[in-house]
This record gives C-alpha cells, structure tokens and sequence, in this order.
C-alpha cells in the first residue's frame, strides 16, 4: 500500500521504517523537500522509502499518519493540503505538548484536544487517534514489553476504526485494542500523556505501556 | 489509630468502614454535624465508627483522609480547620470533577491541580495525593482485580509518603506503589481520571485498574 508519514522525528522514522520492512512504499514527508532527516532515513531505507514535502506525502498516500510535533500538527497538515486528506483515513499519533517549558504541559485539553481541532479543520478526513499513549518503539513492536499491553482508538467513522484496528493488530502486533469512543475521547488519551512522562521520570524508562486490568 | 475521615459519599463510607474493620477508630465528617448517611454509617459500623462536623474529624484525626468531592474540597477543609490539620497527613484521594455536565471536565489541570491547591492553602499540612486514580471498592481491595495493579503517591513530605506507602500496603493491600514525585505530580493522576473515566465507559465497569508493564 501507498502510505504518507508526515513528520522525519523518532515517531516518524520509527513508523516509517517498519511500514517499509512490510512491504508498504512509504514517503517520509516535511515541510521542506529535502529534509536532510527524512533523505537520510530514504536512503537507509532502500528502494521502497521515499521523501518528500508534506503535500507529497499526503498525496501519494492511502493512507497518511501523522508523526508531526502536536505544537506543528495544524500546520503541517494544512500544508499537506485538504484535497490530499480528502476522504482518506488519517491516524493521529500527535500529542499536545508544550516543549517551551521543562513541565509538560499541553497547549490543548479538558474541555478539547488536539485530536478534535485536526478532525474539525478537515471535516472530510476520517482522524482516528491511537499510539500516542506510548513511546515509537513501543508502537510498533508492543511485543518487545513483559505482557501484553492496551493501545486505544478514538474517532468518529466506525470503518476508519476497524482499518486502523487491523492495522495495529496485523502489521504493528497489538493485541489489546480498545475503542474509547468519538474524537472527543481524544482528549483523555491527550491527558494521559501527563502520567506517561511523569511515570517515565519515576521508572527511568520509556518502554512501557499500562495494561487495564478488570476484577 | 483515630482516623479522620471527610466526606460521607461512596468513597468516605467505604474507607471508614475498611479503617473500623482494621481496629481503627474513625469520625466520618461532614458539612453538618449530623449528616442522615453518616449518623446511618456509623450505627451500621459500630462503637468504633462515629460521626461529626468537618472539624471534628480533622480534630480527632491523627492521620486524615479528604474524600470529599473535589468541587468540595478546599471549602471543606478550610471548615476543618487549619489548626487541626497542622502538621499531619492529609491522605487526598478527590478528583477536581466539575459535575455540571454530561462530560467529565476538570476544573483545575494542566497547569496547577488540586492537590497542589490543597498544599498551597494548607503548608503545614503533610498533603499526600494517592487512590484517586480507582474507583472506592478496589481502593481498599486491590486483590479484587484480576492481577497486581499499580497505585501512585505524590507529596512533597519523604516521611509522610512512606507513611502512606505502608497504609496503602499493609491496612488496603497494595503490592505494587509507584512514588511520582512532589505534589506537582499530582496533575498527572488527576489528569488521567478522564482516561479512567472513558475506559469505564468503554469496558462498562468501576472495578479495574492499570499496571504499568516495563519491558
């Protein structure tokens, strides 16, 4: 399949990378043409890994993920084109955060998200967030932790979640998929970013995810 | 131990009477002295579980434990008495809730959070934030569930979270207690309660809980 990643940091290379290593041609795109990132990663990456600019990305993809900083989410995407996201199933990993700050904090929650604003800008665009509660390593190989852990989807097209639950399922591992709800249960997966860096902090590591446990 | 317990809701009956079970004596406080569900508890519970102001459970208290509504709860405290919080442990398990809505909403967050609010007004309090993050029946119970989960202390006093650490273990039965930090963490667990929040919905249950999975 023909995917755009939007975004050449960890997420996106990491993302990137593994879509290539299934078989998937992918372009790595950015708000530059030559992002020296995102040709580096190409030429890692071989034949079935191209770079481009956003608007490249989007248009040659079937399906486009978003990588971006949250802080650049908007932009990016705006950049990316509303024709380019037409109609296509875009999987949200971006988080909110002010990295102005040494705290975390978000520059969006509790009443909306991030999540909610890129769905609204691109109406016709279905957004589904997931895999922004963990670390890119860990989305792509949730495997590599000592049990199986949760990952969660939010949106509002019943279909775009079943395709982004296969996708997590039969290309990233997940095992443990739970749908949260519309958009608007974005914010609460936005929040827990909080806990997640704070957690991070108190255990020293980033490979780690929660796993929901019921009585 | 004498044990002051504010709050006569799910949360304050449940707690005090786990205390009175342990041998503790508890005064479950409220607004009026003689609050219809705490006078009902108390004859429920015994000789050792009694009723009375605010005030009078933050007196009685050598350890006190704020399980009012967090819309409530600096209102509450402050009927308390700062003079008969002094110095001691505050054990806060309130969530800023704004019910108003359908929608879970905070009203504090991001940047500030009410534990933090509750240890500015009251700084010679020992404010020690844990088992917000569960709903009242697993608080006391972890074991209920179906693995080991994990709870959160975050404080500004050492001792006085290894004074919760061993409450929470020995008296409620927590194997797995993650120390976040000062009470500035307190954001993140308070933050998450909307993940909480929408998992209860999703999965249509109160009984469950996270654990944090390493790799």
């Amino acid at each position: 399949m023909n995917i755009g990643v939007l975004g050449t940091g960890m997420t996106g290379q990491t993302i990137g990378s593994k879509l290539v290593q299934l078989g998937h041609e992918v372009i790595l795109g950015s708000r530059d043409e030559a992002n020296p990132a995102a040709v580096a990663w190409a030429k890692d990456q071989g034949q079935h890994a191209l770079y481009g600019t956003f608007m490249n990305a989007a248009a040659f993809g079937e399906i486009v993920f978003n990588c971006t900083l949250g802080s650049a989410s908007l932009e990016a995407l705006q950049q990316a084109g509303e024709e380019n996201l037409r109609d296509k199933i875009l999987i949200d990993t971006s988080n909110p955060l002010d990295r102005s700050t040494d705290t975390w904090t978000l520059t969006v929650c509790n009443t909306d998200s991030l999540g909610e604003q890129i769905q609204r800008a691109f109406p016709e665009t279905k957004v589904v967030k997931t895999l922004n509660t963990v670390n890119a390593n860990v989305m792509v190989d949730p495997a590599k932790l000592l049990e199986k852990t949760h990952i969660f989807v939010s949106g509002n097209d019943i279909e775009a979640k079943a395709t982004v639950v296969r996708i997590l399922r039969d290309w990233f591992g997940w095992r443990e998929i739970i749908d949260l709800g519309n958009i608007a249960t974005a914010r609460s997966v936005e929040m827990y970013v909080l806990l997640w860096h704070t957690l991070r902090n108190a255990i020293s590591s980033q490979r780690f995810n929660i796993k929901v446990v019921t009585s």
